[in-house]
């Protein structure tokens, strides 16, 4: 295929020793050429592949030196789109990586798409669409754990167990094809249904095993999103310290927003914990309050973990009975605070509000018990978990719900099958199942999908 | 030289696609070598210099896929630092790019200080210390201009001066030495003393040259230290927007810090304008209650530039007075807004306040005067400018000060020689001078004021 020749900064913003603009396409080395200068003079379009070439930048209108770089050179098909590709490795300032990428836009290339390189390996046929999903999620991982599942599926485990299942679908659908097309065969009939009830269970069980890694593969790649709960002065800015000082907080500054939006992400035992709003409870030490009842509801509502801490020297209040009854259908996990000072609180009728989830007492104090905790919230998501690596995860929103449906039709399939319906009844099921499984690496998909699944990409992917 | 090997992330860290790791000595290669893992299975150690080669990174310990990457093998010494570089280019995610450097650090190598890359480079001969210096400019440069300078200096442009500098000096010094060698030549003693004025003077000159460029060069480099006043509601807030919005700020989140003191730099016609305390102004569009009497006249002590913004539709207030009295001193431009509605404010009355310095009228909500304000600013500070080509701007605050200094010995100098002072005194400081000038290039400069300035650097540089 040919395409034009795309570029964008590849590096995050920011200052750093270096960074990359990237180019991709037909041009991409007539046009570095045109605007490199190396001190030996030599043309690019005349080297190697897959090399490295010092200079300087110069802009072809003026004269002047726009910058020093390495300049990588790397000849399609071996790259990352398929395509040609140039790699200008500059000086990392904000100033400099915009005045290559500058130069670069006006002298052919254009502004590439986020996602739009990705997008090329994608069209081109180096990666499938579940791959390409991948990269993005590598990039955004926030734990090893989740980096593993990225990984994994960008080298495509995902894919490889997908094209399976459809390859057996295929094969039910040739012997139904047969079927059809020589009805007066009664012996291919008999054949026919439990051949297919056979491998149609086969895939749905696949699909089940699949699905029963999602939960624990979207939290990998969403995080967990957690709220830290409690009445004031019981020491939910210290938890929160606690958690982020044993852990090191990633925080992402949500970009487009204002700066109060921000996530901190905290790694407990590889579970990435999001932790919502913690800016509110660092300044007021009370988030209910702060952030309203409406709000608050509304944050609960969207948690998947809630931390609610009590104060272990006085005793239960209404407040934290109310808020036990609050959190009641919700996964959450009780941490007694303040065991350091002599105990008020009745253990015994806070584990019956507990109702069999974990109560964890700490005297963050003390940095007593933060261990215990950040067990417990390991233990919570990832119960007799098998390591990352001997399993598939299905981590992604569009692949579990297209399991889903996958699992509804393939189902619709062997539940006709058993009742006797006619076989070509039970190909368009069967075909559905293809299709929606298809979907999932790309193979039967829609432009606009595609087009939509790489706009949430990065620049420069 | 032999030194350690050494790794850092060398590019910003945030989501991107793609980060690097950069290793740099005598075991780079082979530290990726035993981690790299290429899909036909070629050793790095036998390849080529300046070479580009994908495949995976292995933990050898687990043979574990750490990552994905592409690795660009750089022999010295037509490297950066003049050593052997390896360069390893993984997905652009906050846990890819550390794993991966923790991979680089568990199989041999040492993380890096700050600036060490460079530091090697100035150590190993490739620059000298004002060119090392230029490359963390260049990094931090706020606006095209800025960047010049820097890419200037990075070049060799002050340094081939000061070299001219110091060569006539050391000339000066030869002559010298020939007449104390030989007093008993009149004429050697008599051609002494002009020469010796004449090479002294031009010096002397040159130097006077450079440090006009200074206090220009000073804010290319650092930004100009810019603070908004006004009373409330005259329309600071808006400015504050209008320059943002048409210049497209750089928020730098200065690390290490809260979250509350963030720069915000605008590029004003080349001049880069560091906004301070911006949050306060859109928090409360009232910087001087905000921050408290005390605090914002150390704020306004330290600013280069002020906005004085006042209301147009109303009469001139005492407050506004006392503005101008507080500020009289200090480079200022004052903003008449709110030009949309009828006027009430007494024009002479604010230009003889003013007292020469320049009066513009806007209309913000209108966006109506901004260009002119721009101009205004551009003026004050860049009144009958050559081009930044043109010349070689000093802009660092070391080198300023050197200069001075060096200046002055030179004219100590001159005076000793005017007044007949016996020429091995005059020696003295001719010596001085030298030596002052060359630690503007590290020539003479010592080792723990080198680890200082590199300590600046950022990681990875």
């Amino acid at each position: 295929m040919e395409y034009d020749t795309i570029t964008a900064i590849s590096t995050p913003m920011g200052e750093g020793a270096i960074a990359i603009v990237r180019l991709s396409g037909d041009e991409a080395v007539q046009i570095a050429e045109n605007i490199f200068k190396s001190p030996s003079g030599k043309k690019l379009s005349e080297e190697k592949s897959h090399t490295i070439h010092y200079g300087h930048l110069i802009d072809p209108k003026t004269g002047e030196i726009v910058e020093e770089v390495m300049l990588s050179l790397m000849r399609g098909p071996k790259t990352f789109t398929r395509e040609d590709v140039v790699e200008i490795n500059c000086h990392g300032g904000i100033v400099s990586v915009n005045r290559v990428l500058q130069l670069v836009l006006r002298n052919g290339a254009r502004l590439a798409e986020p996602g739009e390189f990705t997008k090329r390996a994608f069209l081109n046929g180096r990666i499938d669409l579940s791959q390409a999903e991948a990269v993005m999620d590598l990039i955004r991982a926030k734990t090893d754990r989740a980096m593993n599942v990225a990984l994994g599926q960008m080298e495509g485990k995902l894919s490889r167990l997908i094209a399976q299942l459809r390859q057996a679908l295929i094969e039910t659908l040739a012997h139904v094809e047969v079927n059809i097309d020589y009805p007066e065969y009664d012996d291919v009939e008999e054949m026919t249904i439990p051949v297919l009830l056979e491998k149609c269970s086969w895939v749905r069980d696949e699909i089940e095993k699949l699905l029963q890694t999602s939960s624990q593969g979207k939290i990998l790649r969403e995080g967990l999103s957690t709220v830290i709960l409690g009445r004031p002065n019981v020491g939910k800015s210290s938890l929160l310290n606690s958690l982020v000082h044993e852990n090191k907080a990633i925080v992402t500054d949500i970009a487009g927003t204002t700066r109060d939006i921000i996530e901190e992400y905290v790694n407990v035992r590889g579970v990435p914990l999001r932790l919502v709003d913690t800016a509110g409870i660092r300044e007021t030490e009370d988030i209910v309050e702060r952030i309203g009842v409406e709000r608050s509801r509304q944050v609960l509502k969207e948690a998947d973990l809630i931390l609610l801490v009590l104060n272990s020297a006085e005793e239960l209040s209404q407040e934290d009975e109310r808020l036990f009854e609050t959190i009641q259908n919700m996964d959450f996990i009780v941490v007694v605070n303040k065991t350091d000072l002599p105990r008020q609180i009745d253990i015994e009728k806070v584990e019956q509000l507990a109702n069999g989830r974990p109560v964890v007492t700490t005297s963050l104090l003390q940095e007593q018990g933060v261990i215990e905790l950040e067990e417990a919230i390991a233990k919570t998501f990832f119960e007799g978990q098998v390591e990352a690596n001997d399993l598939t995860y299905v981590s992604n929103a569009r692949h579990i719900a297209l399991l889903h449906q996958a699992k509804d039709t393939i189902e619709d399939a062997i539940n006709a099958a058993n009742d006797g319906v006619p076989v070509d009844m039970i190909q368009i099921d069967v075909t559905k199942t293809w299709e929606l499984l298809g979907e999932i690496v790309g193979d039967t998909v829609q432009e606009s999908l595609i087009n939509q699944l790489f706009s949430q990409f990065c620049l420069g992917k």
